[in-house]
């Protein structure tokens, strides 16, 4: 048979990424509490390819895959990326990982144990003369009580779930659990899957006691992680669902923010 | 060119629906305020195929919405299933319209003006002997405050957006204006585009004073809907995205149920 | 505290599903090859709300969860209903649980394993003198060769991924395994997460020279359920994300069907 | 009432963005054919935050939409990024907008006439010393047929609909009629809303005669934008989803990448 995408392409354009998207694997990551936990993956594994080559091998990306199974996570990333320059002829490589990941949350009272679940994903690139980045990210529900709200109104103030994305890049190994917990307390209220009434009083009073704007929460986030020396860079951004307007409040902070944008 | 849709089926398996589903296409819906309103809907147009057919012509469904351009609405939508039996040689049509409306509200103290977004649908059938069913349909997110909440707690009380969808049958044409309006004064409070701050003051206070569970939210409506004889039948569901958890409270009602479900 | 969700309601408004909705939890399901596999579910909880209570007592259905964690399944499901009737003082229950669920295929010239997901759902409800409703769901993508194409044209099909959704009533426990592969021998051909080139030569001819409508698919899998007496009823709708247009072609064919519709 | 939002700030962080997220809104946007076209888009408004200040003025975004109601176009972005910075106090301002346009096609033989939805974004910067940038973006669907599998096959080739986003920046005003279509001719096949058998029978065999990698498509359209000076930067990539997998195929190029990623 012939091999159509080792055909010569004379149109003399590089591609930085191609590769396989989406595709649906169970993994197993590693859990500071357990050792590890399953999750359902989906994931995206991309190489570069140079201009003289019509195609990439697809398949090729499925196989590393299946080699790796029940060894896909932080530590074996770059033994990944590097299988994947190698059976790919690459330069670079280029992988995508996203996962919910499951954290027991006692309820601030009761005592009510409980799981929450957290989306999370790492996302690394090998290049040519190995020089290489890597970034992991978590997805944290909090609550937000609005301060002006609060400030101006006789009674109550309006509160929302608020979403902060926080993704980072480090020197050595830490916890995704650290990284999440960080944030936690970086806003109004924590988020449970399990309150009694006595842990709801609780939470209620604590985030009303407590008021951050969404601007609130990336500073807080943020003058957290430039307390940790591990972390050489990092993005922040959080979204509230707002409880009285159709659309969200929105902050965005990076650490050595260039200004350019995609 | 042979005709293969139009082939002979051995199988004697009648369809109930064959036909396209989520064409994007761009109608003009009744606007009380303005008479007209341009909006980007998604229509699913089916018909049934009797068993000794093989396939549906499905370039007709389009043709026909192309015909109906800029006519398509509720007062239109049971012309357009005679036309799709009468092109389909079929017994029954079936249509599904799903699209954005907009409507301009007014901030409760400070009178400034917004357009706010609400989900709306149409979806009907004409059946054998044109017996023929229609259900409108429309999505409204609300503000609730929890009772518990506030009743156990000394200071404030969670609150959340929350989304209403109500589907009702009726007898003669109304405004989605007026149904709009029956949810949105049935929950704790409004949700509004754009509030200035003796507005924002207004509806937390407004919503402190005025807690409902979800459960509260489909009673009222089902409440005021039975008091309209125009609505034959209705559903309601409220789902509140919970500011303390990281799912949804939920809460679903039927006229007229008969306990089945699929 | 006072307890306010078992206040008296005044409003004659009974409700059918109050509850929890859009759970995210880690279930261990059965695997016909491995005995069991962890999987991350969505799952909703609802009982009824008779009218002359004000609200459901939301933290319960949480903690039937966590009860049965690690034993939510097709074998356990009805006692989980029975228990949320029980903890909840209700009359009827409800449960959907959704969730990704991979099997190894095998290529078919190859011989190549790979993991394929398959989206699965189990929803059930148990009503009033115990007479209960239970559904098992599985949604298969596949490959679809239009028929018409390849008879008009002097070369090639426009062909396409669908994605098959069956849902099935019975009578003894079943493999989802079995009913999944029912459905990839009723399309074109079936889909691979990794196939070498002499399995992209064989899946692409057999597919051609197997051609089928979105109806032809529909009718293939009613036409095999019909065969299996433990089926008591089905739905069967296939999806085809069209290679030619920007919509789907689709067709919906039930068992029993009675003609309406929500 | 105090002005929360313009206490003084003592964390010392800088906030890139912060502003309303997700507001739908119904817009007027420039029409080659017919001068304008009315389409609900979704909208993100950002300004830039100084660390001095605690909090962002949020209704000031909505108020500035409002204004420019029925002018949101291509050819006002500017003066609304400039009205932005100057109602808050800001040294950038960022906005994102979203919306589907549709565009009338010719079927290929029959003639018969279609409207086709595009997906398109305009995103654009203005920052301190009044440097800006602006982004114009499409997401086109096309049919890809794989060189491959025509190649190794007997009879057939597999194919399926993919999905190019194309995003540039550019000297002077283009249509994007016209970039839409710089994409619809560098695939293997046009999709179109309606096609008459004659038109299948065409789009079939022009598709099967040009065969093309998910590779080829990006490069070609690179190789077209690389011929027209007015484009200064461009991002392609492409997504195939790939009839024979569930997963999809994907391949991204770049003018003057610097190889980093977010």
């Amino acid at each position: 048979m012939r091999d159509i995408q080792n055909q010569k392409d004379l149109r003399e354009i590089d591609i930085q990424k191609a590769g396989v998207k989406g595709i649906k694997y169970p993994i197993v990551v590693l859990d500071r509490a357990h050792g590890t936990q399953h999750v359902n993956a989906t994931i995206n594994i991309y190489a570069n390819l140079p201009h003289q080559f019509k195609g990439t091998h697809m398949s090729r990306f499925v196989e590393i895959l299946n080699e790796f199974r029940g060894q896909i996570n932080i530590k074996t990333f770059h033994t990944i990326l590097q299988e994947i320059k190698d059976k790919l002829h690459a330069e670079s490589a280029h992988m995508d990982i996203e996962f919910p990941y499951f954290i027991e949350k006692i309820a601030p009272v009761s005592g009510a144990k409980s799981l929450m679940e957290y989306r999370c994903f790492f996302s690394g690139q090998n290049n040519k003369g190995n020089s290489s980045d890597f970034l992991v990210g978590v997805v944290v529900p909090v609550t937000t009580v609005c301060p002006c709200s609060k400030e101006i109104s006789e009674i109550g103030a309006h509160n929302q779930r608020s979403m902060v994305t926080v993704k980072v890049r480090f020197k050595k190994f830490f916890w995704i659990e650290d990284l999440i917990r960080l944030v936690e307390e970086s806003a109004s209220g924590e988020v449970y899957s399990l309150l009694k009434r006595v842990d709801e009083k609780y939470v209620t009073e604590k985030a009303h006691q407590n008021p951050m704007f969404v601007e609130d929460v990336v500073r807080n986030v943020a003058q957290q992680l430039n307390k940790n020396v591990n972390f050489l860079w990092y993005s922040v951004e959080a979204e509230n669902f707002e409880s009285i307007h159709n659309h969200s409040a929105y902050a965005y902070v990076e650490k050595n923010s260039k200004g350019s944008f995609t």
